[in-house]
């Protein structure tokens, strides 16, 4: 298997996943008062959003991973598969927190946290990829150590936060979906770029 | 990030908002009168070909701009997945407007208002990614000058006819949508190609 | 323009549109006979199995055709925009054909005229791009011309057939689609490959 | 038609089949008991990872094979848009047991046995591919033949477990769909990989 081609079905799927959001983003129906039924619908946009960043950063970390990938072994196949089913998901968790953040408490919390759990999987599953190229020696040799920890405790920085948003779901639901904002907004301003993530 | 996988995800977002545009078209039931309410979806069509054609219109101004960037930054990824963000929205405004372009006047005007601001918005994201890799020196050396101001104002003239298409959804909802029509026409048609524009 | 991106960009619109088709074939609700509803589906899915190879003929055509091309301009740039308009469309008549096939004499009519007119359409907006591409000198100067001959008959001959079959849909909607469907098999057995069609 | 456009384009249509996926799981409306209509979804969950997986290990087969291809013919093209043909079609089925695990009995059996019947034509259009590349020369004059012969033998296992899964859908449509996600499991853990199939 070629990076080349892995590359291209995971970006496939990156992309997708992402332009499919917006189909979960109702369409009032004809006669009512449309603009009380768009402002209605701020829990759709505010999640439309938070998933689309939050999927795009995952592509950008994904690329980073696999630029320093030399080698491709079936396991990383299905590590790689297996964080694209998480991906690919995403849709699901979106709409059911937009659809249950006006709802009852109860539904409005197990809403919030089965969408932070679900962006817990996928760092989990992210992580996954990342452990087996690296304790596999699939990764290139030149690879710079203190890089390579830096990336390390990114993640698990991420873990944590998607960990904590987990946990305040119960308490407040748009708490928790703004803290996943955050944890995209903390992955776009991670200070300087590592020199082999700027050149083309 | 290489740029061509920037340009791959792109294309990919890019080619799939433009196939989900036709996923709003509805099916008319059947045992009813099909000439009549195939007649009746008018907007669905009018507001199908716009949009493409707006979606189609960025895609290659897009591709001008990344070609001639050198060097990618992190600034430049989250500006460039800002403006997918709303290229990928833009099938729900679309829907938005060809549900109400038959709705009472205030729902119609509001339709066609956030089907322009939309383009708009869309407008501002592209030309913030073109104006941090202006300022941030990730443009080729070579750029002409000349060149680079006429992309600049064909902008600029884009994003004030979108302003006007918002103002005057407030008076006619059509007429709004045949200026989103005139301004897609107008980057079609632009005079003789620049030189770098049209070879392979 | 680089041909390269012309082809990602129409390769993800044939993909997307060709597998979209999918999601106009119903799910049956629970409760039922399952059997005879699925039964009922057979216009489904004849008109899923024409509009796939359709599709995927008109992207072997398309292939054939960009190879051929040493230079890109942006008329051709917006003829292929066209054409792949009409490809994406093709879902929806796919999807009225299968929801009227079942319907009222002049409805069943409609929708069969309506689907062979797409295709129709569809044929000329693929010539367009292939005639503009050869009278503004955008072809490969060694390009065969009994090969090009023979690409223009093969494309009059689908046109021909096409609209035979829009003018059979008003006597019957099912042989109309037949008839759509062996202009499939038409193009897929066209006798000995062409040189340059074989080889990577 | 170059192996390169012919894999993007089936990369394309993986890509797509396998996050369409998401779009069949229902989201359970406002105002009901969430947690108890999350639990009822739980074969909307179980189809979506066995279908899931079972499209990226075709995918992954299908590379391996188009790998090994020198030179592409009209007939093979034609064999691969049918093998798309089904890949593309398998949102339906998942769909159809998803909604009729929970079904009255014969709706129950026969879903699961249309859901394994899908995947049993899906591996014999997978095999169509492979034997005429193989009886037509078309595959690389150096591949090994003990690895051509294991290649059909795993073909071979996996055809006759989704056999058996489409006899013992009519006894159990739970069991069909474990046998089902066993047979990816299978096709995941394959041993030892061949020299070819590891390098990049």
């Amino acid at each position: 298997m070629s990076k080349s081609r892995l590359e291209a079905f995971s970006d496939g799927v990156f992309a997708i996943a992402v332009t499919l959001l917006v189909l979960q983003i109702e369409i009032p129906g004809a006669g009512g008062d449309l603009a009380h039924e768009v402002g209605q619908l701020w829990p759709s946009f505010a999640s439309y959003v938070v998933s689309f960043f939050t999927i795009g950063i995952i592509w950008v970390n994904h690329h980073t991973i696999i630029r320093r990938i030399a080698q491709v072994d079936r396991t990383l196949l299905f590590l790689n598969l297996n964080l694209l089913l998480w991906v690919a998901f995403i849709p699901w968790p979106t709409a059911l927190l937009a659809q249950h953040l006006r709802d009852t408490g109860a539904n409005e919390h197990l809403a919030a946290a089965i969408y932070a759990g679900t962006f817990l999987v996928m760092g989990w599953s992210f992580f996954a990829v990342w452990w087996h190229a690296r304790s596999a020696g699939l990764l290139e040799r030149d690879l710079d150590p203190a890089a390579t920890q830096r990336l390390v405790w990114r993640n698990v920085t991420g873990q944590l936060a998607y960990g904590v948003a987990l946990g305040v779901a119960w308490v407040s639901a748009t708490a928790s979906l703004v803290l996943c904002g955050l944890v995209a907004l903390y992955y776009m301003h991670p200070g300087p770029m590592l020199p082999w993530e700027g050149s083309r």
